[in-house]
């Protein structure tokens, strides 16, 4: 079978937390910042390893719909326990919770994406929820054409509904989206469901002591360094 | 009972079609510019009148849940038939469907806009689908923060899923969140919500042929002349 061309493609669908923003280093930065006198990276990686577990037990039906925000501050409350932490407030919890709504773009971002927005619908497509991801796209000034979320389709990544929702809302087929993400797995998910693929390298997601192994894999349309390079590969100049 | 005060706002949802944007003079251009020798104003308006019944077909439950543009294309199918029109083809019935995506700004939209980021997150709250909005916003260079639809809520306005909806989508309590819209009835149902309401005359939104009613009514926190207007009372000044 001939693989679809990327001359077909849209819309760029992107994932959000690691390959848009840097929230390795915006969680550790807050963390620091509360002079709560722990390691942040290692707070920071112990509240992101709870991401997938938790999100995991609502689409097994143990939770019910629950938005990124709430599965934030549940594992949130675990961690400050693992911790030993128990001074903070009700309102600095709230606070904290929200840094990932105060998350930076990696410094390529915004120029790549304003690139790529001359020729393309560009989106979000994370399992953030849609509050944190517009709070977010303020902070740090990425220029979503549109945000589209988990919550949109009331299923997290990996699940087909989220893909499928994203040709379904932009009235094009799987494969004029281009999913772009620095994660393997969600990559694969998205090729599955017929949508063609773009790697992003960010050795540096996890932080500089859990480097990421951002080598090539077959499967995917592009691999590229970065957003920009993104934007040279499919002949958006600056 | 003391009226919640404005400086509580943290959230601006706009109505689009004729707050935002003019459907009426968009639909007429397209019209025209297809040469069909129909009367551009009627036929935009007949389009129209088909909408409201379409939606409440759909909350009915006599149709499951449905984007706009397949209720503008049913409705257009008929319209056409009723203007007898024989002669377009399924794709140009497809691009004059599309119509709707291509509407223009009124010229003080989008100044009004950026004025009002710089203090609020500006949100859409439209029937229009996701997809719909996209397009529209991409076109006009409509500078939203972020998209919001019925098609999230999978309720149409006047139902209170969908102003309720804004408000838990941002966190925020009903009163926190002022609806925009040159509708009284879209106002009056997101008032009974506890939002806020402003609104902005739009005397045009029908054509020069059916002037609308803009007269002040009791009720709303604020009555503008314009999306400029709007930004001034709310002290974001240029």
């Amino acid at each position: 079978m001939t693989p679809p061309s990327l001359s077909a493609v849209k819309v760029l669908a992107f994932d959000v937390f690691g390959t848009v923003v840097d929230w390795h280093g915006g969680i550790v930065r807050e963390v620091d910042a509360m002079g709560l006198g722990v390691d942040g990276n290692a707070f920071a990686l112990a509240w992101r390893d709870g991401y997938q577990p938790a999100m995991a037990r609502v689409m097994a039906g143990e939770l019910g719909w629950t938005r990124v925000d709430e599965l934030h501050r549940m594992i949130l409350d675990r961690v400050l326990e693992e911790f030993g932490i128990a001074t903070l407030t009700e309102e600095q919890k709230r606070h904290l919770n929200k840094a990932w709504h105060r998350l930076d773009a990696w410094p390529d971002t915004i120029e790549g994406m304003m690139r790529l927005k001359a020729r393309y619908m560009v989106c979000s497509l994370s399992n953030g929820n849609i509050g944190l991801l517009a709070d977010m796209a303020k902070h740090a000034g990425l220029p979503w054409d549109c945000i589209l979320s988990a919550e949109v389709f009331r299923a997290y990544k990996p699940d087909p509904a989220t893909y499928l929702g994203v040709a379904a809302t932009f009235d094009v087929k799987p494969h004029e989206v281009l999913m772009v993400a620095t994660h393997r797995d969600d990559l694969a998910a998205a090729r599955a469901c017929g949508l063609q693929t773009a790697y992003i390298e960010r050795p540096l997601e996890f932080g500089a002591g859990r480097r990421k192994d951002d080598s090539p894999q077959p499967g995917n349309a592009l691999h590229a360094t970065s957003i920009i390079d993104l934007a040279g590969q499919l002949g958006c100049s600056g």
